[in-house]
């Protein structure tokens, strides 16, 4: 085997995807696993990431007209018992108070204290403290539909946690919306799914695919819950984000009731959806290469860093045309935001410098010395593409928006390209076993990504995807109304299905 | 007596204070009381408000060279044991996590199953648990110092409680610095202590002082602890923010050491500052009257609100005048930003939709109908003032940023009247008691205000301030530095401090 060239992080990804994976997240100082038994610490370059993806969905929620509030972190444990499949599913993983205060221990230390009549659960999702306060607002029609979103942190207790994409503390957004119709609800379930579909598109260069969870995938106490389903680089999917139609069932639950325009007590139809930190770790295998991670632009903390080049009887000469340089280029706007440049100029070697910005994924470095100033250029090095290039200083400034534009559309193309060569129809079982085993001798977790397939009932296939450690991800929304055959089974089938080994 | 004037608000301030500040947070729908004992629910409109506190203390702290971060909700009990003075102070009051899921109940329900090796606390403030972090980032001088902040929930279990004022759960900032020097981490506390200043008198109209607690008032663990105080209308003191040196206390229980750059390991010098959802309660008590709540303009989510007048053959005539009204003004900016201004269009009488605006706070009402439009006029209603008034409509497009900036003033200046009227100098115990005596029979909670007086010891007056219920709010940071004798003891006193009955 010829040896592979170097990179910077290790292993790579042939090597060792989870592993990389880790490392990029190290490497570009995103975060980091905390004293506290699955929850992270969110480190300030992971943390601002984060509060872009925020600024900009938050944007579109209000555009969407919803507002932003804030509900109790804690849910008496009586109100996750109303509503029968919801408690089923969060029971088991769930943060539990029952004392309030500590006493000290007669054997030394503390210990807790001050019992609590009935005991409170952390927050894992806000459906029902949100829904007991939506009772209470509800009286008649004027007053739907209620449309809220909240930003929170939410708990739930899993035991093999993996920063971004599963800890036991998360940081997340759930909207919670009350209608009067059913019609209404499912339109705003869709709207919702939209809206995250067109933000991991557009924001996070993100390809996803549309489609309804099938019975058996849905979010606990749901009627219908719609998902945007990704393809990594492994070739697996990953769940981005979720809308679901709760039909009646948790009004139900929690007496959400109005009184209609004709007078007629009615149950409300309820919706809720959210995303989380999971989406940093989407974009981590979605985008990241071998020497790191790599940020789309329209997300990026920065946009451009500049690296100065000097000795020191150049220094003020070279400090200053790049002063001038940044200035010029915060003059440009980048998808209507002035262009975010940073100055690099720690006492630092200049590969090391260099090697600092590739590993965090900044989209555009500029190193700039004596000898680019004579030429009015600089030497500038695109995340997206490996080797670094001279390029009149003028002609940068000049193009900088359109070149952050052209590497946001490179990262969605190149991402778009990888799924879709890596998804398949498959019309029987033989070719869905053979789909789904690993080829690859040097890294045994590659196997072939997402599997288009008609099926009939999920019950029937059930044991095979057990077997094979594949989940049906999604029945597409769009382009999936022909019939055919169910590809385990031969019963006739509706519709298609994405099948995939999945985060 | 008189028959008071009607008034939105029952019962008004001079009745009532404390159920008057109840139903305000009512009527203005900002919060209201959850099922979960003393955590509350922040609605939309309250929210706003939050959020553009957040904006804009979030600006001043990045100007100020922080960035955020986000550490986990969970302290593990061991960490809080470390500090002897931080463990004192928190036992108390704190939500104690034992169990990790719940599991069917042999009686019914169910019950809290998965006991955890050790407990978790909730956090009641982040010294540990980002302490333990920084530990781990810290090793040389090159690495100080840390700058962060972070925005989260926490969780203190106070007994009695109050929306807004002191709630078991609230949302806050807290900010966490590391330093080579006492001299540097000082500053850092002067610094954030000021920032906090500037944005109470600027952003929230509300003068405040500057001072540093006593010992017996200090954070649990801080060497110093500085305040900004400020007086309610009720001339009751509220602190709306703190900042802490904490020396090295807190390196030294969490082993936060560098190498200095003359190779020796040293403990670091630690701050944290933090101010809270409580500033929204100061805002209510700072400025809001008895027909509602009042909003400083730079707060204020909607800075101008029009209610239309019309009946049905006016309808179109006056929505266009109207439409163009509202893209005239949001074409003017105030204080950089363009003017907030909103259309209320709902179905409702006209009198009720006024004082739905005049409750909830909104600067600037503007009633705009048929008669109004023939002489291109509005009807302008200022919030700070009693009667609305007939304006050229272009004069008030081309005075609306100034406009703004008059009732931005003019609510500090009255907030700043009232606490220079009620702000005595008092030079012996007799006045003091008589000052903290209530005198109005009409309303037992109303006292002097503050009261400024040397004192040479806290000790010996402790029994004083406690038979009297007041506390020492601070010893101011300006202007103190005449000597005098203690108010009560007569000993030689260095200082002045303020004292007050306190929220």
């Amino acid at each position: 085997m010829a040896k592979a060239p170097k990179t910077a992080i290790s292993p790579t990804r042939a090597d060792d995807y989870p592993e990389w994976y880790q490392q990029v997240i190290k490497a570009a100082d995103l975060a980091e696993n905390s004293p506290v038994r699955g929850c992270m610490v969110i480190k300030p370059w992971g943390y601002q990431l984060w509060e872009n993806m925020q600024r900009a969905l938050d944007d579109m929620f209000k555009a969407t007209g919803h507002q932003n509030a804030y509900f109790p972190l804690f849910i008496p444990m009586s109100f996750l018992e109303k509503e029968a499949e919801h408690v089923e599913g969060f029971a088991k993983e769930c943060a539990v108070v029952t004392h309030h205060r500590l006493e000290p221990d007669p054997e030394g230390g503390l210990r807790p204290a001050g019992q609590l009549e009935e005991p409170l659960i952390v927050r894992p999702t806000s459906e029902t403290i949100i829904g007991a306060t939506y009772a209470k607002w509800v009286q008649s029609y004027r007053d739907l539909p209620i449309l809220i979103n909240q930003w929170a942190n939410v708990v739930r207790w899993e035991m093999r946690t993996r920063m971004f994409l599963r800890t036991a503390e998360f940081l997340w957004q759930e909207g919670h919306t009350v209608h009067a119709t059913d019609t209404e609800a499912i339109e705003e379930t869709e709207r919702m799914i939209n809206v995250y579909a067109d933000f991991a598109r557009n924001w996070m260069a993100m390809p996803v695919t549309i489609g309804a969870k099938t019975a058996g995938e849905r979010f606990p106490g749901a009627v219908e819950t719609l998902s945007i389903e990704a393809m990594m680089q492994d070739r697996k999917a990953l769940q981005a984000g979720t809308s679901h139609f709760l039909g009646q069932n948790f009004s139900k639950a929690q007496e959400i009731v109005f009184q209609s325009e004709s007078g007629s007590r009615e149950y409300a139809w309820t919706t809720s959806w959210g995303v989380s930190t999971r989406l940093v770790g989407a974009l981590i295998m979605t985008h990241s290469d071998d020497d790191g991670f790599v940020l789309p632009p329209k997300l990026a903390p920065i946009h451009v860093v500049i690296l100065p080049i000097y000795k020191d009887d150049s220094r003020s000469a070279v400090m200053e045309y790049i002063h001038a340089l940044r200035d010029a280029l915060r003059a440009q706007s980048y998808d209507g935001v002035p262009v975010r440049v940073e100055i690099d100029d720690r006492d630092m070697r200049g590969g090391e410098k260099k090697w600092h910005h590739v590993k965090r994924g900044v989209p555009i470095r500029l190193e700039v010395g004596p000898k680019d100033m004579e030429k009015n250029s600089v030497f500038m090095g695109r995340r997206d593409q490996p080797k670094s290039v001279g390029m009149d200083r003028n002609e940068l400034v000049a193009t900088i928006g359109t070149l952050l534009g052209e590497i946001q559309q490179s990262l969605y193309d190149r991402a778009d390209q990888l799924r879709i060569e890596n998804t398949v129809t498959i019309t029987n079982e033989a070719d869905f076993r053979d789909f789904f085993t690993p080829k690859n001798a040097g890294n045994p977790e590659i196997h072939g990504g997402f599997a288009m397939c008609h099926f009939a009932d999920e019950a029937s296939i059930d044991a095979l995807l057990k077997e094979l450690k594949v989940t049906i991800r999604c029945v597409p929304s769009e382009n999936n109304d022909t019939p055919g055959t169910c590809f385990a089974t031969g019963k006739p089938a509706e519709k298609q299905a994405i099948f995939a080994k999945a985060y």
